[in-house]
């Protein structure tokens, strides 16, 4: 029997990548009824594909997505005071990182319920391994500004910010804005400043490259809708 | 047969914790037989205990270190040259973060060699997901100075960007110093930062705790000296 806590359940970044799941993660979830879930759909349909459960209508399924405010909780977590376990699923990649999870951690830390991070993948960290950019000093920023302006100043203000502390700048872009996201950052970013773009992490159209700006204004790609990290360093 | 890459092995984080090495990195393992390791002969002790190779004495380990330097990689990345795949193994996590597996990376990335990162433990994301703190928005610094201080300017001013941008701070430190460094962030940060600390990350002895430094200034643990990593993220 595991203790009773706040399990923290890392999905799949790519499709069938059923392979990146660690055994630590697999052997909580037999013992888990109570789930949290941004897309309780979604969440169930992932928990079934791992063939575990013989029964799925079995489980206890609650939503927490960006909406749910904090006062919320205390009903949602309840199943934790009556001393069950909740696990926290995402719907790509750790709960947690890039993903509204961490309201639930907040609550188990105010009421000292133990939190219990798994094992899984991450795009964000397998981006930034392969990046081979600096993985001693990085930061992620979510998403920039869409608007054209609004966007070149922030990449300016990132590429300052990185040249002075020699830190990587990370981000992401919803898929059929990549193009976009792209566009701008050649645009706007030194010649001299390596960019890198990985796409499909885990997935089996997986791809990363790292180039300076200046080469990737040669690479004319028509840019695939997949799930992107996009990661940058000024040359110091 | 897996495609010539450069792959990016994770390590465990914790003692006896291979259970959180995935079966995507572990499947790689078997065709390899040149490895690049921060230190030699833990890496050969790490795939020895994984049980995988007949004969651990027909692979083939460079050391690639904080003194390797670019110009060197010419000769350590030969067999790439000559098709045969090379494995870049951490001596804790996720090779490239916080490592100095960057390096090769950089290397494989300028001669067009296919990397493929792997998918493992990272003390450093498993302690961003436990901590409750913004997921969305972070940052990692390393080590920060030790002088008094130095470090105490160091802190505020991670406050301050913290407050201003709803920035996660992350940082780490050699285990004998982690009492210390408590003491310098509960002295130099402001009473309602919340602060988490995230010990032996899928460890036996694994503890997270995230509360306000007001609450911490009360908490006179004495610290083991077990790798930890620290966060925090200022009241905005």
């Amino acid at each position: 029997m595991k203790p009773v806590a706040l399990y923290l359940i890392p999905n799949v970044v790519a499709e069938d990548a059923l392979h990146t799941l660690s055994p630590q993660a697999l052997a909580v979830l037999p013992d888990l009824r109570f789930f949290l879930a941004e897309d309780v759909r979604t969440a169930r349909r992932f928990l079934s594909s791992l063939k575990i459960y013989s029964a799925i209508e079995g489980l206890t399924f609650q939503r927490l997505d960006k909406d749910t405010a904090y006062a919320d909780l205390n009903e949602i977590m309840q199943p934790l005071l009556e001393g069950d376990s909740i696990g926290v699923i995402s719907e790509s990649g750790c709960p947690g990182v890039a993903d509204p999870g961490a309201l639930a951690v907040r609550w188990a830390h105010a009421h000292r319920v133990r939190v219990v991070p798994l094992v899984g993948p991450s795009s964000l960290l397998l981006a930034l391994m392969a990046s081979g950019l600096n993985g001693q000093k990085f930061a992620f920023h979510g998403y920039l500004p869409i608007e054209g302006q609004e966007a070149a100043r922030k990449i300016r203000e990132l590429e300052r910010e990185s040249a002075a502390k020699g830190q990587t700048q990370i981000m992401i872009e919803t898929p059929y804005r990549n193009a976009n996201l792209f566009l701008n950052l050649i645009k706007n970013l030194s010649a001299h400043t390596r960019l890198c773009i990985a796409m499909d992490l885990s997935g089996k159209s997986e791809w990363v490259r790292t180039q300076t700006v200046e080469e990737w204004r040669k690479h004319v790609a028509p840019w695939p809708k997949t799930p992107a990290v996009f990661l940058f360093l000024a040359d110091s």
